[in-house]
């Protein structure tokens, strides 16, 4: 653990306030300092706009947004804290003088940081009497959520202080990447820069409006960014041959107006450089295990995506809605249906790829999820459907019981039945049997019992007529069906 | 519905034999043709080998390899397909000697899209009898996986092909982006050439080796591109004020050397037509709410790639080890110790944003999972641990009853008890009981039945002496204890 136990500020703008709201939810003090004069209220509020997502990442032990100090000036802020972030706008003359004043106020080995996005440590350190202390820690917007900090030294920075700070950034969850060279825009920004520029120069040529510009990364390589950079997806690219095949391949496009920005020559020595930097990034993983890990990457990402019907996951969103009315024969209870008296077939899926574990298991829980999308073909059948939810009204489960049979994998076609056990105004009581679709082979039952609630009210309430009188005809059918064996088992080991 | 049945393919590397996988998956026939002696062979391989991950993706209905016919001749392929995507190598020369055949050879109408990453379609229609129905089509690797695909007409493209080919596009699942203005490299590539050209010379230039250049991305940057392109991200970065305030604030670094690629003059009209493009990107959702379904995005990539411990997500796996470590109070169980008279408490944790519905209540099955994690504590308490599962042993669930009683929502604290009820040398009976950690509130229970299995033999197995110790001791503790009255709970709807 680190013994930074008060995380200083100054400048609290979008970033400054990132990095308040990151240290606070990592249970560190935090004081700040800025001179607009409505900063404080401004950074309150930024760290309770960001506290939301900090609780889903998962609070640690002590956070609290009350743990946020403002300081009446620099110097107190300087002089109080255990590490110094500056986050002041992107102008020289006034960073330098900031550092400068930071540096006379701090304590001894206090390090000081600066989030520049690519102006020089060295040009900061310029009027500082401990200049061994300062250096660049580049974040990232949102600076609570993502993890990665370029660190950068000075000419004057001490070694030991680019270990220090990379410590300090890795104990509150981030990933310090080392700059080795000062360069200004260090990495990840001229990487970024150059992408932003051409992407101003297709505007400003009336080629493309932003949006699409856009969409030309986010349906795209986008996706696969978010995992593996432009290297590794190159490497893949080439196939079993990896980066010198695609070298060879797309080399000569080096030399096409595919960008405004014009490549390097590409020399017998640039090409060792790159196939040996890919061969050091994937040592020891074949190329098919890269695809594999990639395709396993891409496809979770996008079924993430999948929840927010954004990018990628609004394609996957439309799909399954399409496959879901594109598979399910009958869908909806009419007067006078004529419903058999056996269990009813409402659902069919397969499993997917984010219900398996590591073993491409189904996991237990994967297999209630499956059980509630059955029940949620019995609630569209019955009429309890979007609107029916929309006006208030809503099944809870308060009682289920699973008998786990057979394992299934990922891609098994999977079909359910339906039986109606019992019914009143405000339960349902029912049985799903999950069998592989193929096979026959029954996986797995559930016993359910769901009470009908008015949500707004938040307590039980009676079924809506139309609703009932097509439960009521299910449970006519299914009258006189056998009991499952499974339902109502009581789970118990005989003591010797 | 598409009317196009038969998919013709013409180059059979990574990106053919991709359009391929994404075509028989989607229940196309498909008819490939490539000059090179052992291309059938490598074609169905790279099929099969991407077969898993279309499983995952979910098959359509008809979809199978046994629907891929490799042809005798590009023209016995050309005169059979329904629509003809060209993937032939990047030289103009051969491409536009392909087309000219493809065209001579294909019927009536049907199109021919190249999936040129930067080639003109103008050029490819030179020597076409019938150059309307000519136009790219560009996807991105992998093919049948990733969305996008870029459509550009040539000059003498008929638009109602640019309709149809998007069409066709759309039914197979891709994100068709009409690229206006033929020009070279197209959108997404020049603004991947761009970051793949200032990537060659960092490398060129000895700053960065090419993994520390990927870090760059995966870790920052690279988290947003997967759902939001670099115009939303800086609207973003600008606050309430948007794009607009963020070319005021990094306007000036336009001049600055952060890419060797020089960006165009930042004129009135440039900056008007880029924050016209955004707000039309944004239209209606505010600064606020996009910021949210921002963090909402990342928080659930980075947990989907926990699964995989990629980049953030092997971060957040490393966090979750070191959270889980630190807050387990008594972790393995040693001969002697004391065990007292009393449900454990082995497990706390928080509602985790992936176990919430839409509604940001916990899910059913997410009180599953929960007790899953309260499971795990237990076997690492008695030593069913990495080493045990990896020697070939395991607890398998056979049975689970669960009693619903209060709703939770994300980010609310949850401690666990857990009580042993039964136990032989193959079968443990136990219970958990879930309470919100602060209010002391009981949320849900569960009654859980587990066999102890050889997973090799796939047959159930008596529990290793040391493990089986462990839960004799629990249970010897656990024996006077009251059975909790949910156990052995019976569902029932009485009939009036």
């Amino acid at each position: 653990m680190s013994d930074i136990k008060t995380f200083g500020i100054i400048g609290t703008g979008v970033i400054g306030a990132g990095w308040a709201a990151r240290a606070l939810a990592r249970g560190l003090d935090v004081v700040a300092w800025d001179p607009a004069p409505d900063a404080e209220e401004k950074l309150r509020a930024a760290v309770a706009n960001a506290w939301p997502a900090l609780i889903k990442m998962g609070l640690h032990e002590g956070a609290s947004q009350d743990r946020l100090r403002f300081a009446a000036s620099l110097e107190e802020m300087a002089s109080s804290a255990d590490f110094i972030q500056e986050s002041a706008p992107e102008r020289l003359d006034l960073k330098k003088s900031i550092h400068a004043r930071l540096d006379a106020a701090a304590r001894p080995g206090v390090m000081i940081a600066s989030s520049t996005s690519g102006l020089l440590p060295t040009d900061f350190q310029a009027d500082c009497a401990t200049p061994e202390r300062v250096l660049v820690g580049h974040p990232f917007n949102p600076v609570y959520l993502l993890p990665l900090v370029e660190v950068m030294a000075g000419e004057k920075t001490d070694p030991k202080y680019v270990e220090l700070a990379s410590d300090f950034y890795k104990s509150i969850g981030m990933y310090p990447l080392h700059v080795r060279n000062e360069i200004e825009g260090f990495l990840s920004d001229r990487l970024q820069e150059a992408l932003w520029r051409e992407n101003l120069h297709l505007v400003n040529d009336g080629i493309a409006t932003t949006g699409e510009l856009d969409d030309a990364i986010v349906y795209g390589p986008g996706l696969r960014w978010a995992f593996m950079g432009v290297n590794k997806t190159f490497h893949l690219a080439g196939g079993d041959a990896g980066m010198r095949h695609m070298l060879e391949q797309f080399g000569p496009a080096l030399k096409l107006p595919w960008t405004k920005l014009e490549a390097p020559e590409l020399t017998d020595q640039l090409i060792d450089n790159m196939v040996e930097g890919t061969k050091a990034q994937t040592e020891g993983t074949s190329v098919k295990e890269l695809e594999r890990m990639r395709d396993d990457c891409l496809i979770a990402i996008m079924n993430a995506l999948k929840t927010f019907k954004e990018g990628a996951g609004r394609l996957l969103h439309e799909d399954e809605v399409n496959q879901i009315n594109s598979v399910q024969s009958f869908t909806r209870f009419e007067k006078g249906m004529d419903i058999p008296a056996a269990p009813m077939e409402l659902y069919r899926c397969s499993v997917r790829p984010d219900w398996v574990d590591y073993n491409s298991h189904m996991t237990e829980a994967a297999y209630l999820i499956a059980f509630g999308w059955a029940t949620d073909a019995l609630f569209r059948f019955i009429g309890d459907d979007e609107a029916y939810r929309a006006s208030g009204l809503s099944f809870y489960t308060v009682e289920t019981h699973i008998n786990y049979f057979q394992e299934c994998s990922t891609g098994d076609p999977l079909k359910f039945t339906t039986q109606l056990l019992g019914l009143d105004e405000k339960r349902m009581h029912f049985f799903h049997a999950m069998y592989h679709a193929q096979t026959g082979e029954l996986l797995a039952t559930t016993e359910q019992m769901l009470l009908h609630v008015d949500m707004n009210a938040a307590k039980a309430c009676p079924i809506r007529e139309d609703v009932y009188e097509a439960l009521q005809a299910v449970m006519a059918a299914h009258a006189g069906l056998d009991v499952p064996e499974q339902v109502g088992r009581q789970m118990a080991i005989k003591k010797k």
